[in-house]
């Protein structure tokens, strides 16, 4: 017989990786002197790898919501949401989701992960979903454990998603997930192309706004606004670790399918309630969506300016106004250097390597924030220039 | 073609419970006046179905840490631990849990849900997990995602696990999964007969001490110390939504395991760091159990004295010291009536049907915290004893 812990004694890549000196991962902040640095190792660095996007994380408003609900209600719930640990703060913000979000009906679970596992209940065996290539991990945990077929179209191939919509088993249910803007490139999905396919077939769209929402679309509703296409998705996750500065998610779409995934989902249902700190600075939170269009304005224009910036000293950077900014280095050991490199001169950045991103498409990763300064956009971009006259990377 | 959405159209079971007036879920309460009470449409009723069972959820001095570390670190982390959202603070809750527990390491997820999950990193489809029929979904879902075969034993029958065992394919990594105690029934895993098996069988033990971390065990490591028999446990879970009083989750294990999951564990890797304030919570929390071992001598007391009064009803309740009791009633729908005349009495207890319990085997739960005083437990009592007299469960 054999040992289920075998195969944590496979001689160690990270291991490797640490000898030489670029080991990535799990850096330890040790505090966050402000809204766009952190304090590792003693020393303070840009922070250049969050998804915090419209900088509330450290926002007092944000930060008091939470206090005020934490010394009211608790530090947690005590149980799941559907026994015993559902608060009023719960349905006020599941309320308040699907009002900002246009959707009928929303359900909050305690993290993102969780909102997009829920997806879990909608498939079974009968049903074929087909996700972009770059779809999240959790995305496709969900259909794992709702043991539907998945088939993956190359990204934002609208081809490719048509080729297999046509191939699916006539009888299948049929649901189409993508995410709005792509946490690995900053790229926008092609929803105007998703929905003439999944009226053409019958399928239903999924579209996980994990990313976009605060950030995309004139009220910050997301890709689905920016595309003025809203009608076009059938459901909607969300997460609050990003653009909402604190940690929880949700789903949101149709009354009878909130009211199935409340009952059938068991990431909803068997798991503990998101605390009464995080729901309230999730609602503060959207008061600041709300309230000022300006961070995701100050936002796309500081990604304008650093995407332009490092395109022009060559690296392959997409410039656009989108703040996740993908450096392709194709070689995982070429992109924890280059990581290192930046860590080096100051730059907190993240290191992406499969299964995160396709095998063999190692990139760094660049996201930026509305609490980034003109000074800490200056201090990146001088980051990748010393990067660049060390060749870590061929210019293009 | 089908329409992924039919499924959620079903004939409502759920309708037809909430037309009778006797639906459970998703109530929601307003405010948690006292640590053992909550305010529903108006009412105190007293909490009998929360996890919380050292009753720190609503102790200052576990507040006020996390309202500390949020003013101090932020309402979230920005990112997944891998990249860019761990803290030091996590790392010192990662040595506390692991130096409390007496395991070489420990890892901190961002829920007890996503700590089992976890699992899923240790098997595959050439493994057999062999779990006791009464574990916890989300250890079910592991295994599921990890593409290992299922086998489930008779709850606590260590004739059936040997027989399981013996059947492994001869090839197979074999991991025999238990909770520790039963969050259904409040009973204690089998572990002498567990570690026995396992040693004859070569196979691993993973424990999920949800609910005994802080109840269990003279010093509150659960069910292992409870026993004696700490290293005949390969791998041990916990969560924080129970007796710690907050959200969060861990694996704790040896150091190559646990190094071997920061990897590769997608409920890690994929998911957003737990924010400041759980973590903080936690620690605090776990100072509490060091520092007052009474609570749990108290919430013994109380269960001792809760459940052999409703053993003494007629109630089939298990008279023990474990603050989990299970009030079988079979039925769904008697389970829903027994609920609603407990709710109506001011008890708000939890209501079990399938599949948190298996098919035709619905049970009230009645759990209590080291909260309740003779008051509450007395409240509780009476609305039992009045349920009683309504004869909707026959008397034993």
């Amino acid at each position: 017989m054999s040992d289920v812990f075998a195969k944590c004694r496979l001689p160690g890549t990270y291991q490797f990786v640490k000898d030489l000196g670029v080991y990535p991962y799990y850096r330890a902040i040790e505090e966050r002197p402000g809204g766009a640095e952190v304090l590792i190792d003693g020393r303070v660095l840009v922070q250049a790898g969050s998804n915090d996007y419209l900088g509330l994380s450290g926002d007092d408003r944000v930060k008091e919501a939470a206090v005020e609900a934490t010394r009211r209600l608790g530090t947690g719930g005590g149980g799941s949401r559907l026994s015993n640990g559902s608060l009023a703060l719960h349905e006020e913000l599941e309320a308040r989701l699907a009002a900002f979000l246009g959707r009928a009906a929303a359900m909050v679970t305690s993290s993102g992960y969780l909102a997009n596992l829920a997806l879990a209940a909608l498939v079974g065996p009968e049903d074929t979903v087909i996700g972009d290539r770059l779809i999240h991990a959790c995305l496709i945990d969900a259909v794992r454990l709702g043991g539907a077929r998945l088939r993956r179209y190359r990204h934002n191939d609208m081809d490719h998603l048509e080729r297999l919509l046509g191939a699916c088993d006539p009888g299948a249910g049929r649901l189409i997930v993508t995410e709005g803007m792509f946490s690995t490139s900053g790229g926008v999905c092609d929803l105007p192309g998703i929905a003439r396919l999944a009226r053409a077939h019958g399928a239903r769209v999924a579209l996980d706004s994990a990313h976009d929402v605060g950030v995309l679309g004139a009220s910050g509703r997301g890709a689905a606004e920016h595309h003025g296409l809203e009608d076009a998705v059938d459901v909607q996750t969300v997460t609050f670790s990003k653009a909402l500065g604190t940690v929880g998610g949700a789903v949101a779409g149709p009354e009878e399918i909130i009211a199935y995934l409340r009952h059938y989902a068991r990431s909803m249902v068997f798991t503990a309630a998101l605390p009464p700190a995080c729901a309230a600075a999730a609602l503060a939170a959207l008061d600041v969506v709300a309230a000022e269009p300006e961070r995701r304005h100050r936002l796309r224009a500081a990604a304008r300016r650093l995407s332009g910036e490092l395109a022009a000293m060559g690296y392959g950077v997409v410039p656009s106004d989108r703040p996740v900014m993908a450096v392709p280095v194709g070689d995982d050991l070429l992109c924890f250097r280059l990581w290192r490199e930046l860590f080096d001169e100051g730059v907190f950045a993240t290191a992406m390597v499969a299964p995160g991103v396709p095998p063999g498409q190692a990139l760094v990763r660049v996201s930026i924030t509305a609490a980034h300064t003109e000074a800490h956009l200056d201090r990146i971009a001088s980051a990748f220039a010393a990067a660049r006259r060390m060749r870590l990377i061929p210019e293009t």
